[in-house]
Parts: C-alpha cells; sequence; structure tokens
C-alpha cells in the first residue's frame, strides 16, 4: 500500500474510533459472543451469538427436557413459546402482538400466506413475485399460484409499480422482498402497499433482509401479510424459526391449507373435523423446535435494551462509512458498487461487484474478516449494528486492499467452490 | 392395600426383577439423562434426554454458531445434517439411507406426500384418511384433497381394508398411522400396502409412533411413502425435526408444492427457474433448524448400540407385563383395556380406560409417574424399551392402586385442566 493510502486509511481510523466513542450502541456490542480476530459482516446471513444463549440453553436442555420432560410443555411455557417470541418480534416490525406469530421457516410461511391470499380474492388471477429477489419467494409462488389456478407474473424492483398497475382487476396479490438480498436496495413498503391496495390487490411483505435492522412499520403501511427470518439480524442462531404477520381484520377469514392440529382452535380437544383457531394460531401447523425457538427467544431480549431508532441511525452510519471507504479505497481496484448511494434506498448491507468475487471473499475470510458471496460476482457485507463498530468497517476495507494488492486471492485454495456460499 | 394384593405385587416386583438381570438392553437407561423419583412412561409423546445431548448442544451453540459463524454450514456440517440424520433413521425402519429426509414437521411432511401423491394420479378422485387417528393427519388430508380436487373419505382402523376396496379404481392414496396414537393398536403395514397397491394406489404410513419402538420394514412392504416424528421413541428433543421417506422409484417423478430454496438441484446458484433436486432433497423447503437437528441427530446415536430387534422384543415383554398387571390389579378398580391382546397388534404402548382418567392422571403424575391423558377417558402408558424396566412397570401399578384406593385424585386441584394435556 502506498503512503498516500496509509495516510488516508489512518485518518479514517481515528474518525471512525471517534464515532464509535459517540455511538450509544457501542455497548451492546458486550451483549455477545464473538471470536477473538474476526471481523463479522455477515450477521445478515446468520446473527452472531447473544451472550446469553448458551446458558439459557443449557437450562432448556439440561432442566426443562432432561427434568421436566412432557410437563414443560406446560410448566416451561413451551406451549406458547410461538406467540410470546411472535409478541417479541412485533415491536421490532410495527406490528400489534396478536398478529405475529414465530413458527416453521420463511418458505413455509410464505406458501401459507399466498395460499391465503390465492383463497381470498378467487375471482383474480395474478400473483407477482420478484425477478432477481432471493429464489424461494418466486418458487414457493409458482407453487402456491399453480394450486389456485393463478399465474405469476415477475416484476423487478424497477418496474414493479408498472406491473402492478398493468395487472388491473386481475391483481390477486404482491409478493416482494423488502430489501433485496444481493444488492442491498430497500423498497418504499408504504408507497407499494399502497398502490397494491388501489387495485384491489393483497400484499405481503417477505422482512428477511429488514426485521431488526431497518425501521419496519407493518400496521403504519397497512400492510396485509409479511413473513421473515429469525436467524439473520434477529440473531435467533442457524435455521432459528421465521416469523409469520396477519394483519388483525384479515386474520377471522383467513384459510390456508396447512392446516395442522396446532392451528384448531381446540388442539387437544383431538376432535375430527378440522376448526380453525380464531387468531394468528391458524396459521400453525404442527410441533414447533422448541430448543431452536428457545434460542431465538432469548436472543430476542437483546433487542429490548435498544429501539429501532438507534440501530437504523448506526445502520445508516456504518454503510455510509463503507460506501465513503469504497469510493477513495475499492473503486479504484476494480470493485463495482450494487447498493444505492441513496440512504433511504438500502438496507443494512453494501454489496460490492468483482468478477473474481468468489474468490475475493474467500481471502478474506480466511482473514477473519467474514461476508459472503452471491452468484455470480456479489460480495456482500452486512453491518449488524448491534455488534459492528466503524473501526471493524475501516478494518475491513484495509484488510481487503491487502489481499487484492498481495494478490493473495489467487492462490488456488480460494477457487475451490463449497456446498454453502 | 390388603394384604392379597401387596403380597401379588411383591411377587411381581421379585419377578419383573430377574427380567430386569437378564435384559440385554438394562445398560441402554444409562444413556439417558432421567429425573430422580420419576417413573417416566411418556416416551410416546417426548422421549428423555439422552446423556451425551448436553455436551453435544454446548458445542453446537458456542463452537460452531459463536465461533464458527457462518462458516459452520460448511465447516461443521450443517448442511448436510438433513439427509445425515435422514440415514440414521432409515436404518430403523427398513429404509434406504438415499430415501430419508429428516425436516420440518410431521403435518408438513405428510402434506408435502399427500400433494405428491395428489399430483400423481388426477385422474383418482379419493384420498382415504383415517377417522378417529392423530387428527392432524386428516387435517392436513382435507387441506390438501382441496387443492387437487380430491375427496377424502374416513375409515376407521375396522373398517379400512374394505373402504380400500370399495374405493377401487377412484383410489388415489391412503394415509394411515400404523400405531394408534390412543388405542396403541398397530395395522398390518405389509398387508394394508398391498392392498392399497392391488387397486392402483399409492400409500402413506405415518410413523409417529412406530419409529424406533417397533418392527418397520419399509422397503419389504413396498411402501411408497412415509412420515414420522423426531421426538417420540427417537428422543430427539421437544419439537425435533420430523422424517420423511419416499421409495427410491418414485424419487424422480415426485412433485410437491412446498418447493422451496432447498428443494433445488442447485440452491446456492439461485437460479430464477425451480429445477427440483435429483433425489430426496427435493423434499426439502427452506432453511432446517439447526440446534434442533443436532439434538436429534445426538440422541440417534443410541440406536447405533442395539438392535430394532432387541427393543422390540423388550417392548413387548413390557407391554405383556403391564397388562398381566391391569388383569389383577386394576380391571377390579373400574379400569378398561383399550390396548389389544394380541402382542402382533399393537406397538410400545398400553392405554387404559377410565372416566375419570383426566384428574387420575394428574395425580398418578404428581406421585411422579408420568404418562398421558387423551381425551375423553384415555389413560396412556409409553413404554420406551432403551430406558423403562420391568420394576417400573409394576411400581407404576403399585403407584397407581395406591392413588384410586386413598382416593388423592379426587382432590381439587387434579381436576383442573391444563394447556397441554
Amino acid at each position: 500500500m502506498n503512503d498516500e493510502t496509509n495516510q488516508a486509511l489512518a485518518a479514517a481510523t481515528a474518525r471512525a474510533q471517534e464515532c464509535d466513542a459517540r455511538d450509544v450502541l457501542a455497548s451492546m456490542r458486550q451483549a455477545f459472543r464473538l471470536p477473538q480476530g474476526v471481523i463479522y459482516l455477515d450477521g445478515n446471513s446468520l446473527g452472531a451469538l447473544p451472550a446469553s444463549v448458551p446458558a439459557r440453553m443449557r437450562v432448556a436442555v439440561e432442566q426443562e427436557w432432561g427434568e421436566g420432560l412432557i410437563r414443560s410443555w406446560n410448566d416451561a411455557g413451551w406451549y406458547q413459546a410461538t406467540a410470546r417470541v411472535g409478541a417479541q418480534i412485533a415491536r421490532l416490525i410495527g406490528a400489534k402482538p396478536s398478529e405475529v406469530m414465530a413458527c416453521d421457516c420463511t418458505s413455509i410461511n410464505l406458501f401459507k400466506l399466498m395460499c391465503a391470499a390465492a383463497a381470498a380474492q378467487p375471482e383474480r388471477s395474478i400473483l407477482i413475485c420478484e425477478e432477481g429477489n432471493f429464489p424461494t419467494d418466486a418458487y414457493i409462488g409458482e407453487g402456491a399460484a399453480a394450486l389456485y389456478g393463478k399465474r405469476v407474473l415477475l416484476a423487478n424492483q424497477d418496474n414493479i409499480e408498472d406491473t402492478i398497475k398493468q395487472a388491473g382487476e386481475q391483481l390477486c396479490a404482491v409478493a416482494l422482498t423488502q430489501v433485496h438480498y444481493k444488492t442491498g436496495r430497500m423498497l418504499d413498503m408504504a408507497r407499494i402497499t399502497s398502490l397494491v391496495h388501489a387495485q384491489g390487490g393483497q400484499m405481503i411483505w417477505d422482512l428477511a433482509h429488514s426485521a431488526g435492522a431497518v425501521l419496519v412499520d407493518l400496521n403504519a403501511a397497512q400492510v396485509d401479510y409479511a413473513v421473515g427470518c429469525g436467524y439473520k439480524y434477529l440473531n435467533g442462531g442457524p435455521g432459528a424459526p421465521a416469523f409469520i404477520y396477519v394483519r388483525e381484520d384479515l386474520q377471522a377469514d383467513l384459510r390456508q391449507p396447512l392446516q395442522g392440529w396446532f392451528g384448531h382452535a381446540n388442539p387437544f380437544s383431538f376432535d375430527q373435523a378440522f376448526v380453525p383457531a380464531p387468531g394468528m394460531s391458524r396459521l400453525l401447523v404442527g410441533t414447533t423446535s422448541v430448543l431452536s425457538m428457545i434460542a431465538l427467544e432469548e436472543s430476542l431480549k437483546v433487542f429490548e435494551r435498544v429501539s429501532m431508532v438507534q440501530l437504523r441511525a448506526k445502520s445508516e452510519s456504518l454503510t455510509q462509512l463503507f460506501i465513503e471507504l469504497y469510493d477513495a479505497h475499492l473503486a479504484p481496484l476494480g470493485f463495482g458498487l450494487a447498493t444505492p448511494r441513496q440512504m433511504s434506498e438500502r438496507g443494512s448491507q453494501v454489496s460490492l461487484t468483482h468478477t473474481e468475487g468468489y474468490a475475493i471473499m474467500q481471502a478474506l475470510i480466511a482473514r477473519g474478516v467474514i461476508g459472503d458471496f452471491r452468484s455470480p460476482d456479489i460480495l456482500r457485507f452486512g453491518f449488524a449494528p448491534l455488534y459492528v463498530s466503524h473501526s471493524d468497517v475501516v478494518q475491513a476495507v484495509r484488510v481487503l486492499r491487502e489481499i487484492m494488492q498481495t494478490g493473495v486471492w489467487q492462490a488456488p485454495e480460494f477457487a475451490q467452490k463449497k456446498a454453502v456460499t
């Protein structure tokens, strides 16, 4: 690295340290266990381990399961966990506690809602899904649409509004992800929801990359349905249960075909006929993964000590810093920027492009800066405001520059594709 | 208790101790942590905690999640866990390792298979479900049938064969639970499967109360599809992932609508179009609950040290002893027997009936003998052969007699219904 760059990065470090000193969330990092020598910029894929989770899991395994056994369904509150965790998440996304349940995985929850929307308006034939979105959304959309005789229209983030208008009276429902998994670009939830409603359609938002990271107000935007992920910014652990939201006034008439016993009005009366539970419980199917649910519940307690406004402000500050450093130090090395520069148009991640992105990311991970790669050329960096500092951001850029300038990323081991990228 | 009864129970205890001394599985009890002073006869609802699970969970939480973070998808083998655990279960149910996946919950897996069977034979209109079975099976059956324009015919364990024959060429698929959740009655898998095939239908077995408790040979019976539960006799922990089986030759053409990204041929290429994975992976949907899956994987290791033949032999011995003691000591007190006396017609549980069954069971649990109650009058006792002894069986009967004779079960606290029975 030349002297000029070194000086610039040293100045950036000094400024970052000042930001960290002023950061009202700085102490939250202590609420997580992060490995030594690692800068973790992949909390958008798997959140870090909250420090209180290991002890909570020991109690869950050794006392609740081991000692309490079946009695813990009542005595340890396992039975109510889906609703309890749902209520914890509700306050992070602008929903009422009675509008959210934690259960199953995001894809399955999306299926329930697409079926519910399809069944709610049988006379309308079009379901809009997002081209280039995280693909499970469109796969599930195709799966559900086929069952209800609907057709899926694909729109992308640029032509979504035109597509909604063109669908006109045939518009049944629109399913979009608020923050794009590759680019981090964020859509205007209130505007698009309102446009969908104007056409008589229903709106399903996927909050996988929003919940716990950006300001979401489902009630203010009058959103019909939403799903989201428990293991990204919510830090619930690998494969943590997902969540599902239905606006209160839509719950009583909602029907979805995954009608398992936990969705019954009286699961333990073991009636022959299915009678859906009155509220959100009708979205439940079978027995929840209790151990995974308890990890999520414990993890969410971290959020009780912060406001989403604080989180969003720090997230903006971190992503802004990274983009500034990109301009100065990474763009000249052949990287591109895939994330919008406009603050209101991005989530809590910044994505760079590079044709050799895969190998570069592997080299970066080997040096302890953990982001991830998305085909064909995206290097993703997630800035979880609870545990990432401004100093981390500068250090990540410094290491990335070193990797490029030494050419270490060209070592053969970094080219080998892994099962999970 | 009178002297005669005391003497008879003392003699039964002596005989039980002899059986325990000869029991080749007796040492397996050491592989579990069971609370002091408890006789656990509810392993058919939630299996006991295997002793090696707490340490394994600490590694999963603190090292794999905490230290490994996102890297553990590759480095700790999280990505392959669904298939790996499926293969562990396969050997317990007479299936090939490539025919079983661990994933989701039983109800959701049943939905996938009912949809697959419905889609496989669109011209056949009848789906047979079981009246009086664990109700989620019929609820899910109704949910799936409605999507494919099928009608559900309900049959019970007594008229199932006639119903299959009557359905004739309209028979699309039959979904039955091998061992009844209330009565413990076991159906003849090979005979019924063969009958269904003779009508051109496909057979779905729910092994919730079979896997890990009775001899199951799916391949020998040429069973098309099966599902089962991870948290009962497999001891995988509360809400452990379920499993799903598809016979090898049916996998290539199978389609099911829960087509999430984990069911894609190349999940990490993030293609726009859904292309199902070649084998059982096409039954996967979204990210699995890794922590719950790891608990199940560790729990299943206990089964590596025993054969299902040994397990079944001990299970038969335990249930036979309980029925003998019922005849001598419980029938005279007003209890009835809901479980078949014929060994080949029952699973690993024995169910009694009593009009005051709920309060009696609560009193029994308060005295440390844990079974459970199923409406309206069933007291269920599960005999998990890995950790229940013959002496436990005698002691359970002794305590149940005491509760009846002292009338302690009539205390008001035992009448109060709990959320989970």
